[in-house]
């Protein structure tokens, strides 16, 4: 069963997971052979529970080292495989997926939770359904560093910044815009997105940029804060992040801030009647933007950091 | 020079460091031969930066394992020390204290920063003249457990605890007593202290435990919470933890929490006019209440955990 069709689970049932993971030691969400990913983690207990092979479809696909506190994702399963799961206790509203919750807790490692179970909507799909991703950039200039209570989502750029000139280069990149050269290209995928929120808030010694879009681009989150960053440091006029998205192609004087700050913190969906709607005008965009053929399960599409 | 003599720094300054550790690779702050202490490893870093040894006066000896975001030291420098200290930037207000602090952030690992470097007032005396020290116990009963950018100093016990029943538990444990049921015995050292606060408050599925004392004797802050655990789990009467004050000893029926929850959040001194006079008054208690003769340089006084 091919698990990003459109809405249709067949006899399946579509579980939404919530989940929180710290990004230092994975090397991002996807598979990759040979190496400890959030997808392949999550996937190997999953799989073990539900007895059977589970395909991830997630909201936001982070890079190594970027983290989630908000990251939601769906899978497809059997309702047999569902009823084996005895729970221990029965005073739960819906027994097996208490069940799943807690014994995930005890297969997957301390730096993967899978926070919420949930039975999904008709029509609700992580990825396509998705309206908005929100991720967060977190940096302190305090001379003495990171908080080591608090260092693993943190960047440390003991440096000052100029936080009024970060805060008018981010006002001006907002709106629908070819974020082209924000962007490591992928043959196929489009690099026009809705850039909704960009903002720079300063509390004592640490910086919080918060972002949001439609969707992200490969390296695009990242690749935004660098320049703000810049901007902050002087290197780059005010003007210059803006003016940057008429080259369309990656530039040296962006430079990719490094993933340790980054944190992808919620997913936005539309109320319950428009999911399945949304679904399908997601799928036909990113085919008709998209320069060549896009596959639907294209990873570049909902890529982040 | 006897770092801890009262208040008299003789040639040398006496400079106040505010420090912040993940206790978690720790073998807690005391140097001990052959294990990585926070004493040990800020030690090394100062005496390279000072270019002589350096003796370090605490006011909580933290355990292994144990973290501290409020932490508070000091050490005697020789100013001849501190002049050989140029600094990068003049436009500070002490220059040699603000260059040693941004040494000291490239010379130390991350899970150690020294926050703030600042000529200590006369009398001031890190242990000594403390007024009281407060921890924090956090306890997540959340049945995925502990939230991965969160975990380094939450307690995951993914089992519900009767809130209620523990806030009546601590309430009748405050006051002066002697904690010797809560306390790894010492030889020479007094188990009476003033705790003068203990408190559990609930955020959602976490509880936080907030603990002030005078001083806490050897594992202490675990061993309260231990016995509040035990009250909030069903385990032990509501009245069990102020009656075993009574019997003056260690028992079973107490477990000491592991210290992965704890963190010493901060240190009260009393103004600066006051603190030669405290520093005094706390040495001759420590020594009127120890059965035997204490040395003022004694490590359990100030412990904890």
């Amino acid at each position: 069963m091919n698990a990003s069709a459109p809405g249709t689970a067949g006899a399946a049932d579509r579980l939404r997971l919530d989940l929180s993971y710290d990004g230092t030691e994975f090397a991002g969400w996807a598979v990759q052979p040979g190496l400890r990913t959030v997808a392949g983690t999550l996937g190997d207990a999953l799989s073990i529970l539900l007895r059977g092979p589970v395909t991830l479809v997630v909201a936001g696909r982070t890079d190594a080292g970027v983290h989630a506190s908000g990251q939601v994702a769906h899978i497809d399963v059997e309702p047999i495989a569902l009823s084996r799961l005895s729970p221990r206790r029965t005073d739960e509203p819906d027994p097996p997926l208490a069940g799943l919750l807690r014994r995930l807790a005890g297969l997957l490692p301390p730096d993967v939770r899978v926070r919420k179970i949930s039975r999904a909507p008709a029509g609700f799909d992580a990825r396509f359904s998705a309206l908005r991703r929100h991720y967060r950039y977190r940096i302190t200039t305090a001379p003495w560093g990171a908080d080591p209570l608090d260092r693993v989502d943190v960047l440390a750029r003991p440096r000052p910044l100029d936080v009024a000139r970060m805060q008018r280069a981010a006002a001006a990149l907002i709106g629908l815009h070819d974020f082209a050269a924000y962007c490591r290209p992928r043959a196929g995928s489009t690099t026009i997105r809705d850039l909704q929120q960009l903002t720079v808030s300063e509390f004592g010694e640490q910086l919080v940029i918060e972002v949001a879009a439609d969707a992200f681009c490969h390296s695009m989150v990242r690749s935004l804060v660098g320049a703000l960053i810049g901007v902050g440091e002087g290197r780059l006029e005010v003007e210059a992040p803006a003016r940057l998205l008429a080259a369309r192609s990656r530039t040296a004087a962006v430079h990719t801030a490094p993933p340790g700050g980054l944190t992808l913190v919620g997913v936005d969906y539309p109320p319950v009647a428009e999911l399945a709607a949304r679904a399908t005008a997601t799928r036909a965009l990113r085919v008709v933007t998209a320069k060549d053929s896009e596959q639907p399960t294209d990873p570049a599409v909902g890529g982040t950091s």
